[in-house]
């Protein structure tokens, strides 16, 4: 695994991460955020998730592959959420956590 | 600052964050979610600088005094606003954030 | 999985981060902490998911099976690296993480 | 405060969060890390609130200008650190440390 590939790695969690916490926030301003109760819920998680890969991988974890496994899992998850609202915030969200998941699968299968 | 002052600031900082992340999702799950936006995002913010309060205390930090400041500001606010709905998960929240927000202060004044 | 269940796997974990806070300042303190390095690197990572996993356990997360089985497997490695070293710190650390183990691998087999 | 400002703010936390895992992860490996001990305990409380800075902003929460507070004094403590040891992970950490401190000095007095 080339430095550059774990910085890239790392770049696509960060804006995964923070993808999510905007789009968690903006589904709170909803006008009925009743609807958006799990993108709420999968947004948290996932941005939780996505920091604390871009930390592992930015210490060079010997467990960076398991972080950054379940880290696809959870991208995954929240761009079929995300991908259900038509809202820029939730399309743009689905579209940060499919590219960081394609990178942390790639990171899961080569690291460590 | 006495062992036992820390080992109870750092059990009110994770009875805190924990109060926030239950008060947070149960709040998503309310009729009407629109009405508890602040709560959840003062539940999130205030879930996130206990645990990390809690973090620095446990390792003994020379930052523990500034943590500590920051966090009974934060518990203060979150108190505020849990305290304006009458579902027992936002005034149970409050009260954790109250009892946080004096354990902290107190820390914050003696500790570093 | 009952109430109490997940409870006390929350208690384990969180005492785990904290024995895995504590072990690695204590590694830094010791006479050779360059015989502690990896002590030090493992603890911190498993320190991380231990917290991780007590904050999505608190609320409720779908994604709660995901992150136990990846915090057994974590603290499996910092209690086989931790039990190498006679102090006390590191064979309480083990200990623990051995316990957080045993208890996020049950909630991984049947949470979500 | 205009949006390009946060933007930065949140690059300049990163940035430092990940020069303070790296230095602290380099300075484990050093010959002698005894002398290293409180560049890395710095480095790790420097690298979470520089982690924590970034999720507030991110999320445009209300306590930025709190956080933001405590992480540029943070942030100058682990540039004097990191500015007594000559190698070159610490000179760029010392680096990163100014630069984000200066950024959440002036977020910390407009934000919020």
């Amino acid at each position: 695994m080339s430095t550059s590939k774990y910085a890239e790695c790392i770049r696509l969690c960060i804006e995964c991460a923070q993808a999510c916490e905007h789009c968690s926030d903006a589904c709170l301003s909803e006008p009925n955020p009743s609807k958006m109760a799990d993108c709420i819920r999968t947004d948290r998680d996932c941005a939780q998730i996505c920091w604390d890969a871009a930390v592992f991988l930015s210490r060079g974890s010997q467990f960076s592959s398991e972080i950054c496994h379940v880290c696809a899992d959870i991208c995954k998850a929240c761009a079929r959420e995300c991908a259900k609202h038509k809202m820029n915030h939730c399309q743009e969200c689905a579209d940060c956590c499919r590219r960081c998941a394609d990178a942390c699968d790639e990171m899961a299968s080569v690291a460590a």
